[in-house]
């Protein structure tokens, strides 16, 4: 299934933080970045996510904000 | 002035395209990595952005999806 | 790929109206309700939308805001 | 008063779920579509949301990502 | 109808600019605090917005980033 | 760095509240408008927030609701 937002970038978990409701999963993209994911624990579960499995993060364009 | 996004990326922007309201910038993340940023034109207007431009990338944490 | 925004509902592609860089597509879910996403018109031209076309509908959690 | 997200879609709440600062609100679209909303905890005390209430689901245009 | 995005600011529009698809929507609200909204032009219409309108900003919490 | 996200309103932190991943940030603006944002845990400590210190709140053009 293709998506409309576009910016989709592989990475690797590096850890999966569960709240009570609401998840962080770090993700790092390679070459030093690393980024933090805030999903639900139902995801979390849904997609098995846990430390050392390939995934793509996906962010819409009207999400991605600009700092120069 | 520090971000409670977290995420936060340099990359140099590739092409700016202006709409009649809403701008489209493509910045290279480096690494093979292109991401598209839909913003107003006044913010573009505003930072002044052009191609070659040093910029960071800001992401909340719930905008960030996860495929596996 | 199973993504994490788990809100995913499918629906048929009723119009697709492109600005000058911003795209309008309505999708019908049935039983009367139609719903108008916001996109690029990269991501128009890449999913190549027209209409009649089976889509699935992804909606974050963080992005429903709910009335009463 | 009227809203400019457009995307407003009746349902009943079939579950709540709280966590410390968030909570986790299921409902049925009716048809077998059944979404879940991230909200503030204080968000569900203001509606008194519970089980079995009608609502109204409303998303931003820019929020609905297609997928084919 | 009570929405769970608790933060509402009333304002008053100044400016409506439309695009092909999107339009800015200018709101003062007071004490030189002045925003823009990037709304559908279909929602435009649909509240039918012009200059002088009283109207309410909703903005969800987890879409507010803190700069310190 | 000036950023895209050109809504950006100053105001004083009068109350933090973390969960266990997610934290509420309540922010006056002054003029008796009070705001909540959602954020990280992390974000609340790399920014060490606490009541009494002066803020910025942004916000994205395509967050802000209007209702009429």
């Amino acid at each position: 299934m293709k998506l409309s937002a576009l910016n989709q970038i592989k990475g690797k978990v590096v850890d999966v933080k569960k709240g009570v409701t609401t998840a962080h999963v770090r993700i790092d993209l390679g070459h030093g970045i690393v980024v933090t994911s805030s999903i639900t624990n139902e995801a979390v579960d849904l997609l098995n996510l846990s430390p050392g499995d390939e995934v793509t993060t996906l962010i819409n364009e009207s999400n991605i904000i600009i700092g120069k």
